[in-house]
């Protein structure tokens, strides 16, 4: 293990019209992708850095902590911040041959039972049950007849103001409550995208791999969608614009690509913002569970670094509290406020009352805070059991992708095996898996199962299952 | 006051291809029109002309009810059934030619507050809050993970099954609980309508004047609305025929027309069947408010007559619990689940586990009948004393309307009053009043003010609010 050092990297130019905390997050990249950094490399401290730079702390923080969002480095607290253990395994694996599956089971991305490995479930175990309960008795006890009426039908309020407070501290979105539109869940708010921005044969990015339901919703409203390929860095920005320059919008997941898992390097970021400025595009970020990262602090959201005002934000709390609740939400830039009232008018159906009063009080009193902090640490713990106990049983005949978020583990197939086959055997089994061959349209995808951790308990557990699944390979 | 009797009517003909009760019915309404039958005129009861006809007694009572359903004839009670006194104010009204008002305020049809005469509210003093609470915090607590998952995306299967059974006593409906989808309110339901039916292009005939927000809706969708005009017996079917033969689809309120209040007389009911059976067309009806008539027993839906199932019947808990609540549910024909299902799967956003478990209990422990038939009671009393509270005050300017069912009034207004004008100043300071002229498309319609009276408590209440609408006139 070596020691890097700062006069390893060429000097930082004052004229290059790119930032500083840029131009060493470029250096650290650099340095890393031509192995003149390897994985277990110390590197050095914040401090140290911006004493011999001559920078300021923020700089060299900023750089770190992209650096580390993106998974190239880890903090190890007093030891030391090192090129991060393991990072080979975020390179391109190589891609099998797909198997013709002619009978795969129907794939529904609507699953409403709880099986092992079930995706889209937080830990339902480990919900404050209680808390919840104490809460929801006390706001329909409390109900009046003004709470009775149509509530607003841009959303309660008090809960557009929680959220605008909780995206600015903890996904750096500085926006107004004006700007938060409470929707009914993820596909609610493609809805009312597409209802105020697209129409019938607009083109769309779309990632290749990605959230098969994203695709189904603009193929109803004939919205033409381009695959665009995900490598390790996130969507190939550069294919997206050699596909469809002219597209009208492109949904991205930032924080932690859906399924792949990893995020978006800054330098794409910038260029999808870069292209959606020049061409007048949208880009639709989907920040399903950018609360969920084990290697670092939570990545700032795509819509932090949106400068020209093309960035619709997409969260939800079917991940961070539970999906029985029916609440998610959109940021709209400033100038496009009045446009999505005007449509929501309209179109929206609005969401309860009771709910989203029972969720605005949950935020007010800490609650979520707490919870989210707390589920941070159990899924590490989960995701690792997990990974530990597939892997003991089933090391022979899958190998485990190293991810540095989300909530589910990607099983990597060897031997030929069929993704779809076997996930379908898993569910006629009682167990839950989703075939990567279906959340995939152009791309040649590795023959791979994704499976969630949240709700697996221990290694133990993980180990039956994984023997559950031995006997159906 | 004379009694009529039965031999003033032609003989029944068996081989006419018509029921008999059908057949009784067109001679009841051909005498009334006629005016050998006259307000107020005691017609026989049902026992005895079942006796004299030698039919069965349903028949008669099938006649009869519709009569009374239509606001043709009122039972008495003890005293019998009566040719409805006032029934002469069900005919047209003379039309005033409609002011130009260039500064017309802009309408919402999404209010949020309570204003007094806000319209689409329920008596939200005379809910059952306590029982609505207890309730509320029995499901809040009971709520288990497996309640914590995405809800099943069609409805709670026990929603489904209690909607089901209260549409086949309560409406005449009957339909499986596959057949009901659960929605987050009309503009909902006319969505999932329109999104697994309609395409754009396709022409829907809407009631002239009509509830605004569904023309709104379809435009939104490039779906072109045909105003069909509708005069004293509801939508004139035989103008939409003309109009547009090949419509896709009628939006139809056949209990108490919107805002019009009259009933959809069966002639033009099996006319309007007899249509969409034959072009392939669809016939939403929309039984906003059906639970409320106050001169007779609640109209069977015009889906009861549903024989071909082209008939899709929209409902919803806004009106018969509160709007806060956001439920709605639609029936389908059984032919349509699949597609329903299919197209849901995709879009629907769902409702929350939480709000359809607490209307599940209400309907389950009997509340939501007794409910409803507090609330029967209860509009009827108010409805008087806010007709008699402001005729008291404002008879000068207005004439109220009859109407045998709904949760408003129909102020007209005399000397070329604006009613857009005058609901526009009504808001400025304070009250609620919708204009007819915002509600009509085509149809000349007379200058009037629409108020709602449920939350009107008493006529010295509607007195002093009249007062208060005599200083802006």
């Amino acid at each position: 293990m070596t020691v890097a050092k700062s006069n390893d990297f060429p000097p930082l130019d004052p004229n290059a019209g790119v930032p500083f905390y840029r131009q060493i997050y470029d250096r650290f990249r650099a340095a890393i992708a031509s192995g003149l950094l390897k994985p277990g490399d110390r590197i050095p401290s914040a401090r140290a850095l911006t004493k011999e730079l001559g920078l300021a702390r923020g700089t060299i923080e900023s750089a770190y902590s992209l650096l580390a969002a993106e998974g190239y480095i880890e903090s190890h607290g007093q030891a030391g911040t090192v090129v991060t253990p393991g990072l080979s395994t975020l390179t391109p694996v190589p891609v099998p041959a797909l198997q013709q599956i002619s009978n795969a089971a129907e794939v529904s991305f609507r699953p409403d039972s709880i099986l092992p490995f079930q995706m889209g479930l937080p830990a339902l175990d480990a919900f404050p049950r209680k808390i919840w309960a104490r809460l929801g008795a006390g706001c329909v006890r409390a109900m009046q007849p003004s709470d009775m009426v149509h509530p607003p039908i841009y959303g309660l309020p008090a809960l557009r103001t929680e959220i605008a407070t909780y995206l600015q501290v903890s996904r750096g979105i500085g926006c107004s409550p004006s700007q938060v539109f409470i929707t009914s869940g993820y596909r609610h708010t493609i809805e009312l995208i597409a209802d105020t921005l697209l129409k019938a044969g607009d083109h769309v990015w779309l990632e290749d791999p990605g959230y098969p339901p994203t695709r189904e919703i603009f193929r109803h409203m004939q919205i033409t969608t381009v695959p665009v390929r995900v490598d390790q860095d996130g969507m190939v920005i550069s294919d997206g614009l050699k596909a469809a320059h002219g597209a009208v919008a492109a949904v991205v997941t930032p924080a932690h690509q859906s399924p792949l898992g990893m995020s978006l390097i800054l330098p794409r970021r910038l260029a999808l913002l870069d292209w959606a400025a020049k061409s007048k595009s949208w880009i639709i970020e989907d920040d399903y569970d950018g609360e969920y990262r084990y290697v670092s602090r939570p990545l700032p959201a795509l819509k932090s670094l949106d400068r020209n005002g093309r960035v619709l934000y997409s969260g939800t709390f079917s991940k961070v509290l539970f999906p029985g609740l029916r609440l998610a939400y959109l940021v709209v830039p400033e100038d496009l406020v009045e446009r999505f009232e005007h449509i929501s008018q309209t179109l929206a159906g609005g969401s309860p009352e009771l709910t989203q009063a029972i969720v605005t009080a949950f935020i007010k009193e800490g609650h979520f805070a707490r919870h989210i902090q707390r589920m941070r640490k159990l899924y590490a713990q989960r995701r690792k059991a997990t990974a530990i106990g597939l892997e003991t049983v089933l090391g022979k005949h899958m190998s485990i992708a190293s991810q540095p978020g989300g909530m589910h583990l990607i099983l990597q197939l060897k031997n030929q095996h069929s993704d779809r086959l076997l996930s379908a055997r898993m569910r006629e089994s009682g167990l839950y898996a989703e075939a990567l061959a279906d959340w995939t349209m152009l791309s040649e995808a590795p023959a791979a199962l994704l499976v969630n951790f949240t709700n697996i308990g221990s290694q133990s557990v993980a180990e039956h299952l994984a023997k559950r699944i031995l006997q159906l390979i």
